[in-house]
């Protein structure tokens, strides 16, 4: 008997795609992005995500602040809407609770979505509640809407453009790896990594300057980890694509950190997922001003860490030569 | 330290409502109904709405076919899109799995998904996936839309008014019974029952015609038990009503079956859940000729069951005299 284990979480994906298209002539995106699109009221597009955050795959109860959790909640979905270059407008929250949770816990929780709905002028209109004596859900639709000649969809990327990504990767990784190995925190360096994983911040403002941009531009946020999201542009677009690791942007808290655990940034910064990080991809004469708008305007670095290729292969390089990393990664515990 | 249980269903309602309000202008209706509603294209509002079924409060995974689980995992939500009058157009489905779940398992609850979806013309255009090793959950996220006149609110019932419900009530709860007591099922009778539970039919076209009728409505769809759902509609409209319990439509099958089993087709009637039937609320000069055109455009029996009176109680009557329940219910279980 084939189990989900066998087919795996693409395999499954791949199912339900077959299962549910064709689209009718409105739905501009089905399951192939980060958002379905459809069209929206005139001149616009509607965008929806949801994503959910489940107790022992996302997180773990006793080793998160609800508050955090709350904040997190949300954040996974608005990095979604970013990666359309969208703009954020409600959300729909499905609660799936132990009737033993305590008031308080659920109280802070709620405070901290609507600290991040508050910051990203997103209304919370609706949603579920459901008793469970298993784990605890939480389950987000977001709704978000974007200018129709100015979606941002990740098949747009052409041989000879430029692999751009935010800020610095492999954070998030090890902050989960901190926590779940009970590391010793209390060291500036400890709490910079943990933060980053307990609070990614979306994204939206440097997608919203990358949709307000003529340039063509293919999009992504990095959820999964950088080389598989970057893999997801590079099959959607048809293209290969090489990366010099040398480039990728790593904080100075990961490398330190990672000296004194004998283990490999790289690692961290490639197959470690919730960075919430963009990854973007155009051509050569647009990638500079864009990147010097973006970290001008909003403050955040902007990295050019390779280029795409005919093909269809992803090859990260060191000083020319391939690269190895020395694991198949930080397998991020929420696949199949 | 307060938990859910102390405060209940409600109460942590009341704390989530508090917590997000007020709405912006293009917010019409908010936490207050079977949707939320925003403005949509021209001429039109958006409709919004979410529902999960979880493994072990909703269904049994190892009860129910997955065929038919599928399907009801959208109609529940269908039934809240026609509780506004609305029309479906569009779906998520949010998939929490074990790994060890069965790929043919999941195919045929797709199936069924499926069926339902192109039954309603619903396109099903994203989700997410997400690994648990505890319960399985299906939370969907189903948009639909009402034109702007005709949004159907549950705060509009007055006083003087008639309560009408559609179809045949309590059905599905003694169906649920005989499931989780694994009665005999190889009757018609408890074959009918177990699939009033299985399979309820969303009443999208009921709520279209209403939505069509240019008379005052207040509607709501029976999720919880009518005596709770209709409480809704008199807590918003600020009004009382009485309700004759021997108008109270019931089937033959759950009449017979009550016998054998020594117990009270009411109190499934009243107080069981998941009939996912309409109630509706409008004027004594509108009601008969609503009545009379769903039966006949749909087939569907509805029946005027009360009034509406000043006041805030719901009372039940038999022969003009209180009428009391033998218990105080059917508590389905997935209540905090």
């Amino acid at each position: 008997m084939l189990t989900l284990t066998d087919i795996g979480e693409f395999g499954l994906i791949d199912l339900i795609k077959k299962k549910f298209m064709p689209y009718g002539p409105e739905t501009i995106v089905g399951i192939d992005d980060d958002c379905a699109v459809v069209t929206g009221r005139e001149g616009f597009y509607t965008l929806y995500t949801c994503d959910s955050q489940v107790e022992g795959s996302h997180f773990i109860a006793d080793l998160v602040p609800p508050y955090l959790l709350g904040q997190k909640v949300l954040t996974v979905n608005l990095s979604d809407i970013a990666a359309m270059g969208g703009t954020p407008r409600f959300a729909l929250l499905s609660l799936v609770l132990r009737p033993d949770i305590s008031v308080e816990w659920i109280d802070t929780f709620l405070e901290g979505f609507r600290y991040k709905a508050n910051q990203y002028a997103v209304e919370v209109i609706g949603g579920n509640l459901a008793h469970t004596e298993g784990k605890l859900i939480f389950d987000v639709t977001c709704i978000g809407e974007v200018k129709r000649n100015r979606l941002l969809l990740r098949n747009q990327a052409r041989v000879g453009d430029l692999i751009l990504v935010t800020g610095s990767l492999g954070d998030a990784a090890a902050g989960l790896k901190i926590l779940l190995e009970e590391q010793k925190m209390n060291t500036t360096r400890e709490q910079y990594l943990l933060n980053r994983y307990f609070l990614p911040e979306p994204r939206v403002d440097v997608g919203r300057i990358l949709a307000e941009s003529p340039n063509r531009i293919a999009l992504i946020d990095i959820s999964d980890g950088f080389a598989q999201d970057l893999g997801h542009i590079l099959k959607q677009s048809q293209v290969g694509g090489i990366v010099d690791v040398e480039r990728i942007p790593l904080s100075q808290q990961l490398i330190s950190w990672c000296t004194v655990q004998n283990c490999f940034p790289l690692d961290f910064a490639c197959s470690g997922g919730e960075d919430y990080e963009l990854i973007f991809v155009t051509a050569p004469q647009s990638a500079d001003e864009l990147r010097k708008k973006i970290q001008h305007e909003i403050g955040i670095p902007v990295t050019i860490v390779g280029e795409i290729t005919a093909g269809s292969k992803l090859i990260f390089e060191k000083s020319e030569q391939n690269y190895e990393f020395h694991t198949q990664g930080w397998n991020h515990f929420s696949s199949f």
